[in-house]
């Protein structure tokens, strides 16, 4: 059973917990959930950093720390949200000798990505070849005013933009050291606020995951390859002949936004005042799935990207 | 490093959190963390589960699952809290065949413990001999009128509680199928008041966990080997010559509460009202670290039990 049938397995599984539960407002599905307690809504994401899948082996203490926070976070970012704090739990290899050095990193990142690290567990492994496992659970609070940004408020005639650009994460090193767009999903609901449809942040390549806003929405997102921002290839990670766009679009690990918005609520001057570059690439358009258009020619980008 | 070196370094790390984190009640050491959201106060708490560490390979699907939703649980109960949610993270051997059946157990038992799943992470290791690793944290809420139950709060004079019984946990198979004492640690609560004063659940053993009470409460305590409730030990699960009762306050995952309150809190007519048999085991004396008084002796109970 690959990931992708497992994960609709949970999800059928999942269903309707939000019914069952007052206190579940977004079950399974979405960047994080979303609960209620009392009057405070609350998100909440886990994510796992495992060696030889994320990271590889020799990877420095610190880069691994950083990237464990900095997933959890950007998942919080893509709902609009504000992180509060962090749970850790480690798998370490048995002898592992840089086990202080990895918490001191850990807890460093946290404070600096705004999640203090408040508990956590630790287990050492039986198998010294066994990897490093880390896992971050994030609780987060949604924007004040805008309210957890979803990836199901997508509308036919949306205009679909990107923050930053894409592609090369791997190569370059990128996937180990990517800041967290809070800032800028906070900025995003400050300025667009209801405008703002739908949101989440690019893990599994920007194709596959604006597939998922469009199956979230039931709508169909249309992206044109020629306006995607990209970032330079580093030497040595062109692949095949495939145009850059597309590869680009399949990579995954940008942990940029991508983001629904209604027609012209972007305007040139809220361009210029973001605190990140913003580009527009596509159209939500009635219908299913996600095309990428690459010249003349119409790519089903759904199944482009990372199936785990 | 040992681990309860590097759990102290993680503690030294955290000092000083609820000051410069004002949403951070009780940081890392504790059997929960408690943080301030709005006007919510919450319990977070994460536990992982590792393959040939909490439980043996071959173990069945349904109480791993079981206890892996189970233990976080154990501990906001401990703090007299009810769950509200989970998050679920797990690193799968790889060609592990048992995907679904685990998460429909997780899912399952979650539910009945009253703790949906709202989100979760899977990986699949890249080695066929790595284990089985399932992290849950769990979110849950403090009792309304008592709030949360630390283990800071023993007093002198205090009588030290333990419920149901304790030892054999793992001979017997019930460090598998044990139930948080969320319903008793509520109860408690509701009919002790202020008066219950410190509490955590018992998973590494009675006396080392008795010694963590005793160490945050700055105080000593004493139980007396003969007062401690014991389970009946299964065929072969004796070791050496040693008194059952040591042996049990030793053994650790007996998911019981143990509980210090003030003097003649708990009269007789409560106990006969109590959800589950409470026993008095032992005071709280001015000093430090937790004496077993066995028969003429006195042991260090605080170095009994489980060191990761």
């Amino acid at each position: 059973m690959r990931e992708s049938e497992l994960l609709r397995h949970i999800s059928a599984r999942s269903a309707g917990l939000s019914t069952t539960h007052p206190g579940v407002v977004v079950g399974p599905g979405d960047d994080c959930a979303v609960i209620r307690v009392g009057d405070a809504e609350l998100l909440l994401k886990v994510d796992q950093l495992v060696e030889g899948r994320h990271f590889a082996r020799g990877t420095p203490i610190d880069r691994i720390a950083r990237k464990a926070m900095a997933r959890p976070i950007s998942d919080i970012a893509a709902m609009g949200g504000q992180p509060s704090c962090a749970l850790a739990a480690c798998v370490l290899p048995k002898g592992f000798a840089k086990a202080d050095q990895l918490f001191d990193a850990v807890h460093a990142w946290a404070l600096k990505l705004g999640a203090p690290v408040v508990g956590g567990d630790i287990s050492t492994s039986e198998d010294e070849r066994a990897g490093l496992v880390l896992s971050i659970s994030v609780v987060g609070v949604p924007h004040a005013k805008r309210g957890p940004v979803l990836r199901s408020g997508a509308r036919v005639g949306d205009e679909v933009w990107v923050t930053g650009a894409i592609g090369d994460s791997f190569a370059s090193g990128r996937h180990l050291t990517f800041s967290p767009r809070v800032r800028e999903g906070a900025w995003l609901c400050d300025t667009l606020g209801e405008s703002l449809h739908a949101m989440l942040d690019i893990s599994d390549g920007l194709g596959r995951d604006a597939g998922r806003i469009a199956e979230a929405s039931g709508v169909r997102v249309v992206i044109e390859s020629r306006l995607i921002p990209l970032h330079a290839r580093s030497a040595g990670s062109q692949v095949g002949g495939e145009p850059d766009a597309v590869l680009a679009a399949s990579e995954g690990e940008d942990h940029e936004l991508l983001f629904c918005v209604a027609p012209r609520a972007i305007d040139p001057m809220r361009i210029a005042s973001a605190p990140v570059a913003l580009s527009r690439i596509g159209r939500v358009e009635s219908g299913a799935g996600c095309a990428l258009i690459v010249g003349e020619s119409v790519m089903d980008a759904g199944e482009l990207g990372w199936d785990h």
